[in-house]
């Protein structure tokens, strides 16, 4: 929808005029010129100023309309007899004015009276709410749902970005849980969905068009199969400055972050060779960890530090500096940063607390501003530092961490930090990266992303953040990434929705958290919903192969399992494939007559390792199958171990042929399934004891990665 | 709700009537008599055969009627001209009278014409839907839900077993998602909602007392605030014969349970000295468990097994025999077990496979007689067999297990068992019973609950089930259980909804889980989603003393953590407390000027551990906090251990001065945190590593369990 086609002078009138009379709402003809201007459907209309003009309106209408009177001096029009709804023709039209005229001038007699409205009577259909506000996070946000009790009562309503393709405007429709009842259900006629989606992509381009309105409601909407109509239209402006965040382009973006990950040196900030203080545990980490470019140890008081030359600033470095690491205490981190600035140091690593989080914004925006000033991309401050494994860095006051592999993670909280890293540790997770992000005065999570969205070293992206500076710029990112790598985030605050005060209906509805929900999906992002989920698919996404297509077979020994993994499936989006005849008896050739196939395929509990690996083997060799979910029972025919590498050949010979699917697995045993498990996962397949849940949930989060980046053929919505 | 009160022998009358004309459905003016006798209130009404008639009727009514032609040989009544609507007085009533005969003659002149009906006409406030159905597993269940869109699209319906009482009424118009909407949401009138409750009760009793009455609609309902009448009536009827299930008193069970709990002697059919065979583990088990009791091996072949003289049958067996446990192939089960009949053991744990999981439903059947013949109860068959700790029984193939304990457990699959199994050996969980239900042919789940009803050494149970044999008796032992102990149960199969062929539409609103989902909730259950938490309840819940309250406080060292753990409560359905100011002060005292105090209690990363020492003492010794969620984040200064070892003394300190709260951690941190969490859970304090989810889960279980049992205050529902 080019915003080209729209008269955007005729709504900068009237905006113009309302701020300059100091209003925050339009009047409802206002509503209307502003609609008009963007083509957004309203009833018909227009002002008579004699009964033989009420007539020909109602002619011209064609249609059942409501007559209204228009005076500035009569406010409650139905009190004063001023309203007629059910005008059938036009010879009632011409009654209608002169009933509402003489009814209006017995009500005051000294009203000046501008004339009858003549509107074209809307209704039927359902009744439907498209509205915009303004999100403290996102910007201009659309919104979508069922009027009345579903919207209000069951909060059914839908987000996303304004403006928006055509697509996202239809992907709305079907996005509320109601969505049956505009396809017709009950009996009703279907809703005419692409009358409804141009009305919301034609109010997503007005609000995006013009910043100032900030709230902006059609409620109702009466969508039926011949279109929609909007009845009533609210509209409220900003009445001071409206501005846009700065933001630095992407190849400045890239070309610091890239500098950051990949420092040539790092000066330490207060390093020391105390054990137990912050600058010697990162010095430690740096030397320790392997990093094979300079470091620099700062400390006026030494000379050397841990067999490097100690310098007393970073004035003194003869050398350029890439990334300063602090480790100093707030106090003296304005006077470093400056001294870095003057040396040309690039970007700052802010380990040190006691700015914001401990109440002082103050000396945060000084070194904020510092930073600005010279040019220097900050992480932090309030951090445990960063790792970056391709290049055996590890600035962080924290344990070294060297398993390499293909995830970076990132996190607001400290805390949430360590659990990640001992998470890692103990599943010996393979790791890009894992950032701390902390009080994000200046770099966030999209510069970030930007830089892992071209880093060969990193395959998929788990982020824990409580907040977005910028949620516009972490969507453009997103969905630019998502469509080479997933992006999960864990979105801490998920459940504390802070009733927001908002004059409109749409602005009332606009829950931080569904905000946050709906845009993220819509950004092509895997929510997950802990932190248990997102340690687990950030373990899991690198290592599953992305699927080809919706098909998910089962495999179990135990049906039990088979049932429990069938649910877990519902639960994670995952379709069952619905096997095919030839396949079905293919599989029936491998396993015991009184044993099911269909879907899950139940091998049965006896079985001996040449039924698991056959039914496997078919399973990935079939190409209609797209994914396998392998249910483990522990018997003495098939011990865990047995199992765990008969898989892991199978599957290895099969990618041998180019044939690379998502295998998980769910092992019900004693112990020793702890220990196949991890086998298993060495081998790239997904496998956890004691639950069935689990494994599917990962190869849930994959998919829902898979279409929303458009790779199973649905393109992107 | 007194069943004496209504008039039974009206709706015998009615529904022998239609019974004996072989219908299967109820005419209008049946349902309306069937109504009446169980004081369900329906639209006035009367039958005019004169317009006098009519005129009187209308004024009786006092309120707007609506005319219907009564005629046999009329189908089409609107068609016919015979229906008027709207008619607000006596004289309009007796126009109408005259106006829809004479239509009616008009249209059909030799059609009978019965009279007119002059009915109430009813309408405003909300519609809803009353309902009964015949559930396959639980029998008569009514449901309730708003009507229109609500139900039809977003299956906003609950239901409970029939008949019920008036609070378990009550909760029915809570317990939709829409129950906003009933309270007056959008400025409306509030339902009345003891009307509504008490059509609902007698719906429910009608049902129960009429167990030929297979399916019920009041469709719609019109609530409002003066009351609620039932605008339609549809009434289903068995045809053919209805029988309820025959069941052994509550006293037999125990009695037989008990026995098959503490046998005092176990004879092994099949039992065998050869490695690898089933009557050789079995064997093992039974004397390396440790069991006390007499061991009779059964085997002709053998004089002597494991030590044990060796019986070539039951019926040689000098003493008396209370189990026999089979090890046999299924072809051989038929004769052994009438020997045991004949011999007069009481139980039989039927391990062998090859009946009706394999199709083999007439062996089954063959068995089952032979069991009900001679009075024996029969677990399985196709099970693991079973184990309870404190008779060191351990009567199974799979490997011992002693780690004694309050949780019993019961899987219907064998698969499960043995996750259960693993999971128990590896968390080292204290078990009482692990007992395997297979096929279910005999004993059930009701059976075992009956047991452990009363057994000391059993807190807490947990069940894994695909189906229940006979739902009623389930909810009806478990109900009584949960007033006592906790009973967890995964229900498998849970998404898959079958849509049931139904008449009726509550009958198609009827999908199985959304049946079990809220009787099992109206029974006092917790159910598990998954088989994880189906694990971790069953280890946490007994370990957890039972809150006395609502108020949730969490101390947190990670601000992050303190904002998962709040999200993890609201999906947990705990109160965070809102904290008074006198507590709050407390708090204050211990944490640093920038932490926070409120809920969660942020004590900030840094602190020592007299921080949360003070803090966690503080929240166990203030009367006004229930339960306390405690956020660990590993830091230098209280490394997880000291943190682990503070956090067990001080709880045990409280529990010494009688002081005894629940209190789950979160830990955040490197690896040590593992041992850490370890060293928690054996102080019952529930702890896990790398989770905010988990703990609160585990507390959520218990709020829910202690909630519907009426220990907080609330009483059941």
């Amino acid at each position: 929808m080019a915003s080209a086609q729209f008269d955007k002078a005729a709504v900068r009138e009237v905006l113009d005029a309302v701020r300059a009379e100091g209003r925050d709402a339009l009047t409802a003809p206002e509503g209307k010129r502003v609609a008009d201007a963007y083509g957004i459907p309203t009833p018909k209309e227009g002002l008579a100023t004699t009964a033989e003009e009420a007539a020909s309106l109602a002619g011209d209408i064609g249609a059942a309309v409501v007559c209204k009177i228009v005076s500035p001096d009569i406010l409650h029009k139905t009190e004063a007899g001023g309203v007629i709804v059910g005008v059938q023709s036009p010879e009632q039209a011409r009654d209608a004015f002169d009933t509402i005229v003489a009814n209006a001038k017995a009500y005051n007699a000294s009203a000046t009276i501008t004339g009858v409205q003549v509107q074209e009577m809307v209704g039927g259909g359902h009744e439907v709410i498209i509205g915009a506000t303004t999100d403290p996070t996102f910007g201009k946000v659309v919104a979508f749902g069922l009027g009345g009790v579903l919207v209000e009562v069951l909060k059914d309503v839908t987000f996303r970005l304004a403006p928006l393709e055509r697509a996202e405007a239809r992907s709305m429709i079907d996005g509320i849980k109601a969505a049956d009842v505009l396809r017709g259900a009950r009996g009703t006629e279907p809703v005419d969905a692409d009358a409804l989606a141009d009305v919301i992509q034609r109010v997503s381009q007005l609000v995006a068009d013009f910043p100032e309105i900030r709230e902006f409601d059609l409620n109702p909407v009466f969508a039926s199969g011949s279109g929609a109509v909007a009845a009533d239209i609210r509209i409220l402006v900003e009445t001071g400055e409206v501005s846009e965040p700065a933001r630095p382009s992407q190849e400045e973006i890239l070309e610091s972050m890239t500098r950051l990950m990949n420092p040539r040196s790092v000066a330490v900030v207060g390093a020391s060779d105390q054990e137990g203080k912050i600058g010697n545990s990162v010095m430690k980490n740096l030397i320790n960890g392997g990093y094979a470019g300079e470091i620099y140890p700062i400390n006026p008081k030494a000379d050397e530090i841990l067999g490097r030359k100690c310098y007393s600033s970073v004035a003194d470095i003869p050398g350029e500096v890439d990334v300063a690491v602090f480790a100093i205490p707030a106090k003296f981190v304005a006077g470093s940063l400056t001294e870095c600035g003057e040396k040309g140091v690039p970007a700052a690593v802010m380990i040190p607390s006691g700015f914001a989080e401990t109440g002082n914004q103050e000396l945060q925006d000084e070194i904020v501003e510092i930073a600005h000033r010279y040019n220097i991309r900050m992480l932090g401050p309030n951090i445990y530092g960063y790792y970056y494994t391709p290049q055996n860095l590890c600035a962080t006051f924290c344990t070294p961490y060297d398993v390499k592999g293909g995830v970076a993670l990132t996190s607001q909280s400290g805390g949430i930090g360590m659990a990640i890293l001992g998470f890692a540790r103990t599943t010996k997770m393979g790791v890009s990266a894992i950032v701390g992000l902390g009080n994000k005065s200046d770099v966030d999570e999209d510069d970030l992303l930007t830089y892992f969205e071209q880093d060969d070293n990193t395959q998929a992206v788990a982020m824990h953040l409580e907040d977005l500076k910028d949620g516009r710029a972490f969507v453009e990112t997103a969905k630019r990434m998502t469509t080479k790598k997933p992006v999960v985030v864990l979105k801490a605050g998920r459940t504390a929705l802070g009733a927001r005060a908002a004059s409109s209906h749409t602005g009332a509805l606009a829950g931080d958290d569904k905000v946050y929900d709906d845009i993220l999906r819509q950004a092509g992002v895997v929510r997950a919903p802990g932190l248990n989920e997102m340690l687990e698919y950030a373990r899991g996404l690198p290592l599953l192969p992305t699927p080809k297509g919706e098909n998910v077979v089962i495999i179990t020994g135990a049906g039990g399992s088979g049932v429990l993994l069938s649910d877990a499936c519902v639960e994670a989006g995952l379709s069952l494939m619905d096997i095919p005849p030839d396949l079905d008896e293919a599989f029936r050739r491998y396993i015991p007559p009184f044993g099911a196939a269909g879907n899950p395929i139940d091998i049965t509990g006896g079985e001996p390792p040449s039924t698991y690996e056959a039914t496997i083997r078919l399973g990935l060799e079939d190409p209609r199958i797209h994914a396998l979910i392998l249910g483990y029972w522990h018997t003495i025919v098939t011990p865990p171990m047995v199992f765990a590498e008969l898989t892991a050949r199978v599957v290895e010979e099969a990618r041998e042929k180019g044939i690379d699917k998502p295998v998980v697995a769910s092992l019900a045993g004693d112990t020793e399934v702890e220990k196949a498990s991890d086998y298993l996962f060495d081998h790239r397949i997904i496998a956890y004891p004691y639950t069935t849940e689990r494994p599917v949930a990962v190869l849930g989060a994959k998919y829902r990665w898979a279409r929303a980046a458009g790779l199973l053929g649905q393109g992107r919505a």
